[in-house]
């Protein structure tokens, strides 16, 4: 059986395009309608519709926590959300938001909210290594998808979203290969972390693959934040075989590198090439700016409302969309990594 | 009759916590329930109970236009939606997203959304100089309240709250004033902002007070930019005279003259004490930090949901609460003004 993102590289659109065919048809012009309703036949494509979907709701709710304050590491939320919401209006749906406390605290929350039918489901980000919320939705059969992996050693409780961090990893050793260094390291968070585990592994894979050092070259970090990314980018500095590249596994770490660069009178960009992840408002008012690996964020809103909307999310069972994306981030260059 | 804002200042109370007494007593400790509850007694407080108010809706939602990407100046989004939404939670509402186009564009958005019931009022924020939503909605009976005032020449539409731009560039140049400083400086935008005049006039009226010079020393920027912020330090720089304090309207002009400081070798705090507005993320990332004013959020955002559930909003008469509150930002001091 065909699924959506076959029905939509065979007519030549996204997704939600696909997605708007089936749930909201007046929304397309009509010859591209046309030719998306030819490529369902063709591939004979059935959305399934007997699954508990969002589609059935009156209310068209979608629940999305918003983040506590202060946390630097959602510095990109305002344009996630942002997409989100678009995402959601394609489909006549809008996103109703709430706080609830981190971990299993909240869960009354989730499951108050569903209950009264204030909403539909889920979109969850701000996942942490072994979040609870995921198992827990999915037990008490409530609809969500994550933004995000919950990293545990099993598979991971109902559907989700993401983006390939080691993938990015490697684009960034890549490009600092390319413009001519040959020794690069790699600022990394505490071992805990599933998130940091994989864009270190990317690193660690594409330095191999390139024949390049990796030994003594990747720092961990106690926190995300300038000062460690600071301090461990003067110990990277302070060995006998000093890096002239460093792939920082967030932006708050790269800025940090590029502090202690400059504190020693060094030039990033000509004598050490830095990049940071996530590409947040950061990365570009930084002087130089910071190379950065940029998240796709409307590509991961729309997979995510495709995700609840099109597919039994309690199960994990799929209506022919996928319920696991995996997604490429962007190198976006900038003067921190000028070719050396 | 008494106001809700007597009320609390008798309870000695917020009036956040006199409202919850009013609609979510089961909130309260039981001593500060009672305690409000004897001041309403003894101040014969009696609430509108017949206004049309959200307080009858079944739905209880308050629509929230979601800013479009990219835009620097929302900075502090992510904190004052956490805010709102904690606030709106008190009083057992939600906050829906949306999207819509900016300006008379957007009307038939809000319109459509009131008038399905989706939503029962909104809080207006980005809000423009001349901004037409405020005028629009209250010629409609739309229930609204709005974060920031449109600046025209006659009477603001509709309840609003806002804070004290005057006060918070008064509040900068005395801090450099007291940490030293004579010749100080303002990085300024277009004059078509009512925002930008009101900020500009506090930094005139507090420099006359204290005797220092003004003339030359205010510096007109074509956008909220970097490159605007840097350009328009080098001509002060440049001048006969230079300024050895800048006072700059938003963080993204004040990180515009640290870098313009850094590339002439002149320390900030040091040579040059420069502030920025709003506490973004980017006040405390930067090396020295940058000096800025806070815009208390948690509290901006009870006013708002107050003033929204409280008052007729649709015709701006009041039930208690204050339909205008000019809240004082809070000025958050880092290296960037260090004792010159």
């Amino acid at each position: 059986m065909a699924t959506l993102k076959q029905v939509a590289a065979h007519a030549e659109v996204s997704v939600q395009t696909v997605s708007n065919a089936l749930n909201a048809p007046h929304r397309l012009r009509p010859d591209t309608l046309e030719r998306v309703n030819r490529s369902i036949e063709l591939l004979n494509y059935r959305p399934n519709r007997n699954a508990r979907s969002l589609r059935t709701s009156a209310v068209e709710l979608i629940g999305y926590c918003v983040p506590s304050w202060p946390d630097q590491a959602h510095l990109v939320m305002d344009q996630f959300l942002h997409e989100l919401c678009a995402a959601a209006e394609k489909t006549g749906r809008h996103i109703l938001l709430f706080t609830a406390p981190p971990g299993v605290e909240g869960m009354p929350t989730y499951d108050d909210l569903h209950a009264r039918r204030l909403v539909d489901g889920f979109v969850l980000s701000q996942t942490e290594t072994h979040d609870p919320r995921h198992g827990w939705l999915k037990d008490t059969q409530i609809p969500f998808v994550s933004f995000g992996r919950v990293w545990k050693e099993t598979t991971q409780p109902g559907p989700w979203v993401d983006v390939d961090g080691a993938a990015g990893s490697a684009m960034a050793v890549q490009h600092l290969y390319e413009t001519g260094r040959r020794r690069i390291a790699f600022l990394s968070w505490p071992r805990s972390s599933g998130l940091a585990e994989d864009r270190l592994a990317g690193w660690r894979g594409r330095c191999k693959q390139l024949g390049l050092p990796t030994g003594g070259l990747a720092v961990r970090c106690g926190e995300d934040a300038i000062d460690e990314g600071a301090r461990a980018t003067a110990e990277l500095l302070d060995s006998d075989q000093p890096p002239v590249g460093i792939v920082a596994l967030s932006d708050i770490l790269a800025l940090g590198a590029l502090r202690e660069l400059g504190r020693r009178g060094l030039t990033p960009g000509v004598d050490v090439g830095v990049t940071g992840f996530d590409d947040s408002p950061l990365a570009s008012v930084v002087s130089p700016g910071l190379t950065s690996l940029r998240q796709p964020m409307d590509e991961i809103a729309c997979e995510l409302i495709a995700i609840l909307t099109e597919t039994q999310s309690l199960t994990g069972t799929t209506s022919g969309v996928p319920t696991e994306r995996l997604l490429q981030p962007e190198l976006v260059i900038r003067g921190s990594s000028a070719p050396g």
